[in-house]
């Protein structure tokens, strides 16, 4: 079906016309262009046949079928990072609608709903998933306060946006109704690429735990200091950045720790460092795993900073737990695979998505799409024609694997 | 001779009121602080006996004996960084008064001449030395543009000191009538108060060779990058960091290394790192030790990164080349340090000093002062009367010791 996957992409091309920056794709929560591009989504629900609304939280949904029945929800985000690419969330919107459309005239025994969520990238108010966590039935009143760059509150961006901020809860679903979620989504890292797969079930969805370390060292004048005096915090921490490396690279279970920032102070090209302070961000599918590297790793940076005589202290600065996906809502799309011949691959998503905050309401899975050389967050996201076509393909025939085990 | 010592400390104190910081000490060349502390200087340098004069570049001169006798310059520099201690430079200048004092009515065969140089740290205008390089013949009149950090021109602060900048070669000194240059200066480090000693002789002054080294690796998502799929440049720098210390501390030739810097880039606590780089600063008392040990760095840094798929570049930023003390003039720092019972240690000197320019002028020779924890550039920079005492005492046994050999 190659008229669907052009059509999809170019609905994403048109999408990325919809951006606050003149040359690259930027498109934030309750901004003007988010007002556009939930216009221009429900005006293609509309023609495939769906039922639109706009959520309290400013999310555009479109159903299709007897709103008695128990649903499956579809669906993605609209928002972007600044010079983002063009599927990232985007493309699973679309699909959902794809989707939806092709059942238009083959009745399922259950209510399909294709979300297009307002809010999951954190730009505009530095908190990510709010409008998955609305319907989730956890969004936070404290959310309201919160500024953007330009200091207006979610509260007062809501308003000018159209939205009554004493109705967010009204966004909140009803969990007994509720088959699960299904998220296709771009993989975001070079994964598929290297395996030559066009598509992986996604098994669970990483939490990450994040850390800001710091070693106390003791400074010291780089040519007065002899090295065997030296009390150096940048070797140690280096030495502690190393461990982390050998700990997540040494892991069976798809661990990944990285240290994207670091600081050697004073900082003088002349002198010893005598502190270092590093970020520590570490995430694996299942949380036992992440937790047991983490305490390997502050076993490994104590033991390394006593031998050096250096002080070392990590602190958390984010936990986010894990969100395991639905073993039924896989089988589903494990079927749909195994119906178009693809090769069935199990990954867990290093990435946050919207499918982390719905698991809170629902089951949910996804479905990654292989994308370019991992690339994401960049303009040069790209994925390929044949790729969409067969995750359109997987997508219909594991809603119909869902449709036949109501049969049972 | 404690009242000897007592008074050098009490010059200190007085000098560490000559301040344009409220709670510290900040006197930079040709300041208003400068200009006064000259003054003062100039008198305790009259009261010793000795005839002074200011020369060219803001240097204060005093000179005891026939000026037409062969010279020995003792001395150091006044000037100080921000929050600075009370000894660094200072010292070296009160106790050349002192020596001049003692000889005052004992003849030598040679002059005595005690200069407090006006410029040794480089905090106004970002270049060192240069007052010792005024004498040594080796002032750039391309520093004449150069502005601190108000945009007052060398050439324009010269002025406002009352200086003529046309003058400045004036201030070159003959190299035919100097028999030296002696420097007593703290040690800032930390090694003789490790020793229990109080003095050492400098055997060199290191010079020192600075790099930028930058590794570029490829960024990607902290989540969704497999660690075996990652060329991270900040493991790789870290890899390198231990690589430079392991060099350094194998050495048998008190060789220092020191990272002081370093960035990740672009520096997210979610991003893989894609760039590195760090700062590179080696010393050692002889240049082809420190060569040596740069290309060891760079060849290591070359492997590391080959293995790692990463690349890897070091930009010179800074040379300078050693400089050797004179051993002549060490035999006679060697002969006052026996004649007073002090064991003699020798060591390089991984700062620089005034000596280093004064060593392109005359022969030279340096005595390090135990300082306390090897604490220097600090408020908190401390010295003990007893060390001074015996540094004062072997200073005038080096000085006898010198003129004795006029004799032979």
């Amino acid at each position: 079906m190659s008229g669907v996957a052009d059509r999809v992409l170019a609905r994403c091309d048109e999408l990325a016309g919809l951006s606050s920056m003149a040359d690259g794709i930027c498109r934030v929560y309750l901004s003007e262009q988010h007002r556009v591009a939930n216009e221009l989504v429900a005006g293609w629900m509309r023609a495939a046949g769906l039922d639109v609304c706009f959520d309290a939280v400013g999310n555009v949904c479109g159903r299709l079928g007897n709103p008695a029945l128990p649903t499956l929800i579809v669906g993605s985000h609209l928002d972007t990072i600044p010079d983002a690419g063009r599927y990232d969330g985007i493309l699973g919107v679309l699909l959902g609608i794809e989707l939806a459309e092709r059942f238009r005239d083959e009745p399922l025994p259950f209510a399909l709903e294709v979300i297009g969520f307002g809010e999951e990238e954190g730009v505009r108010f530095g908190t990510t998933l709010m409008t998955s966590r609305a319907l989730a039935g956890t969004w936070d009143h404290q959310w309201f306060d919160l500024c953007d760059a330009d200091g207006v509150s979610l509260h007062d961006a809501m308003e000018r946006f159209g939205l009554n901020p004493a109705e967010t809860a009204s966004a909140a679903r009803d969990t007994g109704g509720l088959l699960g979620f299904l998220e296709v989504h771009i993989e975001q890292g070079p994964v598929l690429e290297a395996e030559g797969l066009p598509l992986a079930l996604v098994t669970s969805i990483a939490g990450a735990r994040r850390f800001e370390a710091r070693v106390q060292g003791m400074a010291g004048h780089a040519g007065t200091m002899p090295m065997a005096m030296r009390r150096d915090a940048l070797a140690a921490a280096s030495e502690i950045v190393l461990a982390i490396e050998a700990i997540a690279a040494s892991s069976k279970d798809g661990l990944v720790a990285t240290v994207g920032q670091i600081e050697a102070l004073p900082g003088g090209v002349n002198v010893v460092p005598g502190a270092a302070v590093f970020s520590l961000d570490v995430r694996a599918g299942e949380d036992h795993v992440r937790d047991v590297a983490i305490d390997e790793i502050r076993a490994r940076a104590d033991a390394i900073c006593e031998r050096r005589n250096v002080l070392f202290d990590m602190q958390q600065t984010h936990i986010a737990g894990s969100a395991a996906c639905d073993a039924g809502l896989l089988a589903h799309l494990a079927a749909g695979l195994e119906a178009n011949g693809v090769v069935q691959h199990r990954m867990a998503s290093g990435a946050g998505h919207d499918a982390m905050a719905m698991a809170e309401l629902c089951p949910v899975a996804m479905l990654f799409v292989r994308c370019a050389d991992g690339i994401s967050h960049h303009p040069e996201e790209s994925i390929s024609p044949a790729d969409v076509a067969v995750a359109f393909d997987v997508l219909c025939s594991s809603v119909r694997s869902c449709a036949e085990s109501f049969k049972e």
